[in-house]
């Protein structure tokens, strides 16, 4: 058991608050002899990295990885390789301004988690949010680069697919288009649209919440393994982890309680070396088991808590009070979840890889 | 780790298949000195069991349990407690009817997971769907029993708020209206315009999806733990892995994308004794720990995949074929997932319960 | 976590008592398709039963284990297979007489862990030691007959080599001789001398004390993993939680302590496929990780601390009394504990097989 | 499951080689509230650190501790303490020397780690023995030094007890010379003794093995528990997972072979708040529970297998070989094991206090 662990055979371990020296994750189990190295870990962390837009915090971090183990030179190509011990992987804070929250040491800001961890620890770091800043989100991205080189025949891609109230249109969906705006958005059209309503809301001092979907292809048949240990189960464990998040769904997700079975249940024809369904409402999941459709993930984070419009909230002396949160915030912190989505959906992939080719014996399915 | 095992110090293991001779659990970590007997279990047992109207599933199982370790007799009252010893608990399996099954034994039938535990394992139990069976719910429901008898404080309750398309009028919930339909539903004029539309569903052969709330109210601030053990994070994965779900959130749930800043952050206000909460969008959870307020959980049941209908699939050598899947099913598995619904919540929150007096001596919060 | 689980990936949870109506295990994580049956588990059973010769207690258990889930027909060969899905094991308690242990309701034996299970929980069932009683190792001999089937390779045997202050000697060692005496003794002749030694114990109504020897061969190398996961650190967690063991050697075991460096570091030559040692001080284990040598574990068992001999002790209410434990015991429990420590041996290489398989796909050494 | 972390609700997870740029732990679970400081941990590393005396390896390393997360500043006393969340501790590598290892890139050492690993990983970072050198040690004896604040009232106190193959004399004994002598031995005489020897041994280039004991007093009858989570079982796990112990027992250990029953059982007496045991073979734990008495653990190390002797061995590339082990390392590693035993024992019981207060919300006996 622990608390800031997550996984299995694939198991990674994050620590580190927003306003120490530094943050970091321990990843153990990690199959050997994987070609690895820091830059490919950060291009990962610079898709999360803060900064990047006026739609994202403006506290400037470079959020620059080190490897301090489990990796050993490759002498045949001077790469480096996995040893398969445990891989520490460490990035500095170097842009703190503790100063900034000086003044939420003695209020609960709504919405945060201040209260939680004062009334369960009796003690909190207020700079910050501490241990619950998102900022330990880019420890979990460290860990879903590395995760990714373990499963590489699969392909991981996410989009925002909401933002506040507006949806995406489907028609438009490109996932080549998710690199093109500051939203990660798959609709160009619907991105254009967002700019305007999101730069409201962040002049207005005010916050957006948004929906991402995340897409896996190249899963075989076989992953994931019933009953507690669903695929479904462990996914929705790992988006619902994620700062902000109040809501996972699987493939066709909230819409199967409107639909009758006749709907709902996909169909199946013989294909060339295997069957395929002839829909997907399933998400790529049957029985907590991967089908060898894409699986298909969807979660909802919730508008930034910190805004600058005054909040009633009390002080650690019970007593009421009005907060405004300063300090430098996301106007919507569901694009910066994009990135997140898709490491928390490659690690829980790769732990269960490593978990079926350890029960079977097989990487995939038995096949016909 | 463990595939059929779920939680830390109040962990449970479940076993059985649907068409084997008994199914049971064994729980481990349970506090000492607890009184129990096999009628409280029973009780929710039977909330669960088939056969109880139209609605449900004609298979005919007393789903009779017994206690078969863990329990010593207390000499004060006569009555059994729990020894802090494995609680192992067993109920047989009666009315299996074998024969319905065997014209699938080399179909897949869409919706239902034979096509995945065949190609992750290579063999598999196709007697009522083996181990992917509704029946394994039965042993969740035993084990949530004993976790309330760990956190008496807390009263957890929960009811079918949509079925099919239709929605209950939250105006009209009651609690106490959820034992007097067939539904578990809590809006008594919904429960009834439910029983004509699922009357036509179940005579068409056809079935519905549905949606369930549970709240726990009594749960004090302080259980749950960032940043992996997030009582957020163990209740999607509790509801997720039970059979046919595929959504799972918490409080204002998908609400919270479209919601602005201002809007979703629920604002606090100096009470008595502690401070309280204006709204509770949150769900009684802030940074994955509870906040005092009730927990809430909604999860959307897919529609049950066997139907009378005739259906595209593919036989177990990748050749075309249909398939009308016979046997006594549910129109709607939503209706038998409410008392699940409450047992998952019941071990999530002792199991977080019992790792939170471990890690800080306390049963709640520090206080004021 | 869990307090009655052992193992990872082949993970098995006992639950039972001496005198409750049955006791069990149940075993997750079991490669699937592996030929089962109820008789080669009772074959295990069989040799750990008790009331087999004078030497061991006269309780008279048939032992007789149902297999209740997990294992499905095998069309081919009509036989049973392992499905992949958990293995419920069950075996009813018959010969239980609690009238026995009513005078011993309000005294801690000497030896027993009456007083600290009574401390720990504050209530204890008393019959016959309840959860403590060693008839929770049929449980682990069952689990042992399974795991052996996950790793067809590995020969596991074990001889008793010191019965109280009488050793074997080495140089008559055989173990086809194991089977030919009640000592489970691989040197014939010093299985004769412990007739009349141990017949004179327990005439005295006394007891012996004795080390087993546990070896397995066709382990190949890389099995086990560093630095907590230690295929070492398994065994002697996994022999010393056997009851009544005080002590657990790897090899050499503490005779390194008494060697220098030059004599106890096993020496390499180069063999036709790979290189062999030279001697196995290390007991087939270096760094944790298996090296293709024969794993050798040495354990040691007290004496049985039921006796008929009067002891001091007291009272539940802190009052000093006297004992004498009567009921039916073994003179040697070490004699039982032979094939107890071969189901452990088994069970530490099955999970560690598949967890080396799951970390590097391999099931054993990358070779030459 | 984790290969690199230990404990349950006490739980550490280390990384690092001997020659990369640091090494580290991360102890998740620890509780909030407690003081702490980098000088606490210190005081420990430093008992372990190399090159004290002429008997431990001369590398030179300052092993200083650096505190990366989980602690806030209390504003009361301005130190230091521990918030609840995950606690990064770091110690640079500052005198590595990968040089002196280059030439046993391509040959296996005797007695060490590389042929295993080579096999296992096909991959191994063959600079010091990379994952498997004793450096990993520190980083124990780190989170021996937290764990030790979680259980004030319990002291740890380990002596070698024999060196090569002399003994202590226990009539000797005196925990107060511990700090007196370079070997950490309790008996003056003795170490005196010792000195002599270990010089002849370091001198002709060879190594000598050793015998540690480590006592906890103030543990209260109620920790560990049964059947797999025995104190016992976890303690033998701890202390064989040190680098080069084979054997490890508790209490009287392997002389509970040669005792009968009526020497063995430890007795008992009336006692004004508690009964007492009028000896302690039992090394304070009864069925795996701790009885009040001093907990009693011994193991032994091997000699160092880097020797300055020619050895046989062979090549990466499976062809004879001889090897000649040069580098700085310890004629007797035993003597560094004294701190890191001490450091186990605390992580076990810390864990086991932890356990224990979760399952029963005692942090003690019942009581009488």
């Amino acid at each position: 058991m622990s608390y800031n662990s997550f996984g299995h055979l694939f198991r990674f371990t994050t620590w580190g608050e927003s306003h120490g020296p530094a943050l970091g994750v321990v990843i153990d189990g990690c199959p050997p002899d994987l070609p690895i190295s820091a830059e490919i870990i950060q291009r990962d962390l610079d898709r999360r990295r803060p900064g990047q837009s006026r739609f994202t915090t403006q506290r400037r971090e470079a959020d620059k990885v080190v490897i301090l183990s489990g990796v050993f030179e490759d002498e045949r190509t001077g790469g480096l390789k996995t040893t398969g011990t445990p891989i520490a992987l460490e990035i500095q804070n170097t842009d703190q301004r503790s100063k900034d929250y000086s003044d939420i040491r003695d209020k609960y800001r709504p919405g945060h988690a201040d209260y939680t961890y004062h009334q369960k620890y009796g003690i909190r770091d207020y700079r910050g949010g501490g241990r619950s800043s998102a900022r330990e989100t880019a420890a979990r991205v460290a860990a879903g680069a590395v995760a990714k080189l373990v499963i590489p025949g699969v392909t991981i891609r996410a989009s925002l697919v909401q933002m506040g109230p507006h949806k995406i249109d489907y028609e438009n969906f490109d996932w080549d288009e998710v690199e093109n705006n500051p939203f990660f958005c798959a609709d160009k059209i619907a991105a254009e649209k967002w700019t305007e309503y999101l730069d409201e809301i962040r002049k207005a001092g005010n916050s957006a919440g948004a929906i991402i979907e995340v897409v896996a292809t190249g899963v075989p048949p076989g992953w994931g393994a019933p009953v507690y240990g669903k695929l479904s189960a462990d996914l929705a464990s790992a988006m619902m982890s994620i700062n902000a998040v109040k809501y996972v769904e699987i493939g066709a997700g909230i819409e199967v309680a409107s639909l009758t079975g006749t709907d709902n249940a996909d169909e199946m024809r013989a294909g060339e070396n295997a069957p395929y369904f002839t829909s997907n409402n399933a998400g790529g999941i049957l029985g907590g088991i991967s089908n060898g459709d894409p699986v298909v993930v969807r979660f909802a984070v919730k508008p930034t808590s910190s805004i600058l419009t005054s909040r009633q909230s009390v002080t650690t002396a019970n007593e009421d009070t009005e907060i405004v949160t300063k300090g430098r915030h996301d106007p919507c912190v569901g694009i910066r979840a994009v990135p997140i989505g898709e490491a928390m959906m490659a690690v829980v992939l790769a732990d269960h890889f490593l978990r079926h080719r350890g029960q079977t014996g097989r990487e995939g399915p038995v096949g016909f």
